[in-house]
């Protein structure tokens, strides 16, 4: 990125420490702050994308940037949990059955976990020693890369040492949600904008991403008028 | 403006002090730093307008906070004194010569700078001992309340004791200019807003308004990237 000197202009500097609370979902599990009240967010206007990456919009109380991998991650993986907790994941079978290859004791453990996957959306079998047949994926995860999906299943029934399987499924939505969330670099039209700033607003924590990060910064009005020496 | 709580969320917090070298042409005259290399804007894309009073623009390095108001107050500034100082600033005759009272002091005031007001491209005659009459403006400043003008020039020749008349020619235009550019709270259209960051970037010292206020904030691309966790 080019480098432009700033000595006449103003530069915002943003501190890194959030205010107090912002902790919210960072830790494993991040029930606790679900549905605190003031976790929401307000209606929100479009402004436009910003570097293919965020989403700037217009609240009432001033300019709300949108990490839009963030946000759609936080969208993905409160609907699929809520599908899950009502066991109604939407399953969409392939095409074809996806042969991926794993070493055999992946393999083994895809085969264990074989009740909790389903209950997620997946439907795999074994296929020989090394080898698993992907026969369906959770419908909302069609458009992601799904050899790349098994194995982080894998990476998170290899990580977890006899999880509750409730973590356990927490844990392989962050990752999969986190695949099939849109990138950034992703140029959005307005409408792919406007949709996802909605189903942000809906979400029960829309000010973080599964994995704790912000997936909102707020810049008030206040805050502006007083760095651009506004008096009003 | 309703306050939305953020317990969860992230606030962008702005600290105060601008970098080193920003004072720019806060002081008088204000020379000196104009035309200082590093001062100049790169080509800025429109993203939208936030609060009727902001334009939010993509540069090569970051989001770009424009104040229109101060923005295009910075560009009528420079180019009233660039007419100003090739003797070729634009007169407007009004339609019809309009009356303004005055008290008797401020009248002959008037009628005592009417070279250095011709120069920046007023007619004003008096008009009896309480009232002149306006016969022409500076072309630039034509949409602008005429009355207010002169109340304007008024108060710059009262306030100055015998000053250099390019101290006051560029006085006056700081005012004038204030009152002609473009209202916060004004809605713009995109041909509006583009045309705007394309005359502003031509400026000299397009990073403060005459009066040495911020036009434009920028949040650099690193930061966002910081403040959002993006580890990339």
């Amino acid at each position: 990125l080019t480098q432009v000197p700033r000595q006449e202009g103003r530069q915002l500097a943003l501190p890194v420490p959030p205010p107090a609370g912002m902790a919210g979902e960072a830790g494993a599990g991040g029930k606790r702050a679900e549905g605190v009240s003031g976790s929401g967010l307000p209606i929100l206007r479009v402004v436009g994308q910003l570097q293919a990456t965020y989403i700037i919009a217009e609240g009432p109380d001033g300019m709300y940037l949108v990490d839009q991998h963030a946000a759609h991650e936080r969208i993905l993986y409160e609907r699929f949990l809520a599908e899950q907790a009502r066991a109604q994941v939407t399953s969409q079978p392939l095409l074809e059955p996806l042969p991926v290859d794993l070493d055999p004791g992946s393999a083994s453990l895809i085969e264990e976990h074989q009740a909790l996957l389903a209950s997620l959306g997946f439907d795999i079998v074994l296929f020989g020693r090394e080898t698993v047949l992907v026969r369906a994926v959770p419908a909302m995860m069609a458009d992601a890369d799904v050899a790349q999906m098994v194995h982080d299943l894998v990476a998170e029934l290899e990580a977890g040492e006899e999880p509750l399987a409730r973590e356990i499924g927490e844990r392989i939505a962050r990752r999969v949600c986190k695949r099939a969330a849109v990138k950034a670099g992703k140029v959005l039209s307005p409408a792919e904008m406007e949709s996802l700033l909605r189903q942000l607003e809906q979400c029960t924590a829309p000010r973080t991403c599964p994995h704790g990060r912000p997936t909102v910064l707020v810049l008030s009005a206040e805050q502006l008028a007083r760095e651009f020496g506004r008096t009003s």
